[in-house]
């Protein structure tokens, strides 16, 4: 166990704590089930949001916001809505010193009172598609909580849309689906399947659930976004209709989908070693930091100097620091930002002063490589694009290496255990057969694909036909 | 009434609705008290979000996210505090399906949960200072709501610093409130006056409450930000302790601080008028529309083809739009920008094309400027800081106009009723004297300035000595 953090090899758990606690990212609060983000954790999700947020306006999406409470009542107007959010509510009673007439429901998500307020923006088909996010928290009651990736209230972004026919809503959730997709391949160097849950892991009132799936390195799945076609149950029940543009009433079609600070924790899994946090470039936000390196007092004030000079100008195109701290030496400040993920560390020692060069750490596999101080920076920013396409190099032969293709059962469940991992196997579309892997494994299919693996073959369970593949694995 | 708006002279709140309804910034919600902000609002709070968090990160803040739920035990350790919020909280009582072993309060502010937090952060002066910020939605149960300026939901940021003196608390106070003055009246285009709050106005739970204060066009006062020396109270309550560099176990020392989407209601009573919404341009999230004009189909494809040209670029340095909608005529489209507050209007009709030139139309006066087409982009820049100068030099000369120094009572009790204003009077310090402006005319003293008005005088209300001026209005 160096440096505090316990190795993956000798607990994954205890590792994902430390790695946690190391770059202090989070922490429990004094609040059962909830969490601290701190400064760190959260600048983090700064990156991701300001990315996604992107994404979205650019995609024609805007933000606004509704409110964190919901009425008892609207949360039971959509009967399978209800069932899968009510045994997770936060209940507020009391307000202003009085008991409440009507209970409100800490947002667990926002459809039902969205879809309240749709009611009144939504008369004709001129008043569609409404494409809205909402960066909000939301609460989900939890026993067993685990920072970042299980928490009672989280940090999300949630998208409500509003669409005249079921193409245009099945069209916007595809899409929504790939921005999701290529945020985790391009933001978070993270290799993901994507696909469409089955009935038995749909959204509470969606009529179709996709979702994208990564492998953390205990080889277990982490849904890492979903995106749902609401098709017009929402719509029926909060009565949402328009009339079309040939005149006839109609119920609206919906889409929603999220994203949380669970992220964060799918970054962590997927790319930190035993010695600490470990961040794609794209996501740091910090990139590098320059370590100024002195034995002598009076050497300080030269290198610091240079340390300066080296970087100056380069805050419009890269957030770096320098650590001048005089209190810590070399070795301690090494340790700190390698825990911290800082994806390059910049060395520099009188030596290098003199030879006109520094040294350059790469945080994704510790590599040193000395150049010179000449063009600097875009050296730096073309190591910090190669640290990124590795990393997910790296988790892509990861997951590939983990993937397997079954057919009998028997090698399912001897390999489901350990050494873990991803399953293609053949589904004949039964729900009993989906109960067994969760009964015997605690196994769920993750996804069936949308396009890939068509083929036929026999249920890996009954062995009745099976047309497709599906994606079976532990999760989180 | 115009438009669908009311006029001021006619119906002030009317008049603020109707601009609110208009510019479809925001609306009650299904939920009592609870405000939706709809897209166009939203955009408004995200350009001020990104101002001010670019002010705080630039004087060395992060930001960070704590839990929304206070145990109310937590509450209570802060006498003053507790008695403050208690009667505008909100209470969960049940989560999970279970009554709560302790009730959990929605936050109304959060400096019991950050300061129970820091108790854990801190142990030397090397843990010191921390500077924190948050941007999240807080709930204090109001019964009487009025959109944006006092719902029982709002977003916000709120500060919350620890230092190891009380000098440094003291500074970091001023400097937030310096940030917010300069935030006001540089990009709200609002002049404020700043300054303490007396003891009765003062945050429950600090020692020194600065704010600053904004007269309306109804010559109220709105309090837009307030910034609090918590002293040693948060401290002491949650037993947060350092060792100081001399060795010795002290109590840390506390600021707190922040502004709300109130600002928002700021923005819209300082400078709209009665055609609707009239924004400073630094916080437009549009900032000029263009408006190609035709009569016959088939200028529309050249209209619209030349507006592109002659906008083609420009993404990169200024947010604009061009409205070539096809089922609304010139007029409408003019209306519509209006209402939505768009600090200029470009329009260009075949005449203007053949001329090679484009009428600007600005907001703030209505006069309308024929330019060349060439180097419109710097020009139109240009204007939109001219326009954002003469809000706020429009807004300082309503202020002063409507600000008045009143020696006797009687003049007081006559002007502040009608007209109204901001009042300078002298005052002896007595809370007694305080509540006689608050008992007979619903109003308060607004702040004690910090530096000028130091005179010697006669207390307005009981005659005795009084050593400086203070500022007395009905507000907000």
């Amino acid at each position: 166990m160096a440096k505090g953090i316990t190795t993956r090899e000798a607990d994954y758990s205890q590792w994902y704590l430390d790695v946690v606690a190391a770059a202090e990212l989070a922490e429990h609060a004094a609040v059962k089930g909830c969490m601290v983000i701190k400064p760190t954790g959260y600048a983090i999700w700064e990156m991701i949001q300001s990315q996604l947020d992107k994404m979205f306006k650019a995609s024609g999406h805007v933000n606004a916001y509704f409110p964190l409470f919901i009425p008892e009542s609207f949360l039971k107007k959509e009967a399978e809505h209800v069932e899968g959010f009510a045994p997770e509510c936060a209940v507020v009673t009391h307000g202003g010193g009085k008991r409440l007439e009507e209970p409100l429901v800490v947002r667990p998500t926002s459809e039902t009172i969205i879809w309240s307020t749709y009611k009144n923006w939504i008369q004709s088909y001129r008043d569609l598609p409404i494409l809205i996010n909402q960066w909000a928290n939301v609460v989900r009651w939890e026993m067993r909580t685990r920072l970042f990736l299980r928490t009672t209230e989280f940090l999300w972004q949630e998208g409500h849309t509003a669409h005249a026919t079921a193409e245009e809503a099945e069209a916007e959730t595809l899409k929504i689906l790939d921005i999701y997709r290529r945020f985790a391949e391009e933001y978070m160097a993270t290799p993901v399947f994507y696909g469409l849950k089955t009935d038995a892991q749909r959204f509470a009132g969606a009529v179709r659930t996709y979702c994208i799936e990564a492998m953390m390195q205990d080889r277990k799945a982490l849904q890492a976004g979903t995106s749902h076609n609401l098709g017009q149950n929402f719509a029926r029940a909060f009565d949402v209709t328009f009339q079309s543009e040939q005149g006839r009433l109609e119920y609206v079609y919906a889409s929603s989908w999220g994203v949380s600070t669970r992220l964060i924790g799918g970054l962590i899994m997927t790319h930190s070693d035993d010695n600490g946090l470990v961040l794609p470039p794209r996501l740091a936000p910090v990139k590098a930091v320059l370590v100024p390196i002195w034995k002598e007092d009076a050497e300080r004030e030269k290198m610091t100097a240079r340390a300066r000079e080296l970087t100056a100008g380069w805050e419009e195109s890269i957030s770096f620091r320098i650590d001048d701290r005089d209190q810590y030496r070399p070795g301690y400040k090494f340790n700190e930002w390698e825990k911290k993920g800082v994806p390059v560390r910049i060395e520099m020692g009188p030596k290098d002063l003199a030879a006109h060069q520094v040294v350059l750490v790469r945080r994704d596999t510790g590599v040193k490589i000395t150049v010179p101080q000449e063009n600097l920076l875009p050296r730096l920013q073309n190591l910090l694009e190669e640290i990124q396409k590795n990393l997910f190099e790296r988790a892509r032969v990861f997951r590939d290496a983990n993937t397997f293709t079954v057919d009998a059962y028997a090698d399912l469940a001897d390999q489901i255990e350990k050494p873990g991992g991803f399953f293609w196997v053949h589904w004949c579309g039964s729900p009993a057969c989906e109960e067994k892997f969760q009964e015997e494994h605690k196994a769920t299919i993750r996804l069936v694909p949308l396009n890939e693996k068509k083929e036929e073959g026999a249920c890996i369970v009954c062995g009745k036909p099976s047309h497709q593949r599906v994606l079976v694995a532990k999760s989180y």
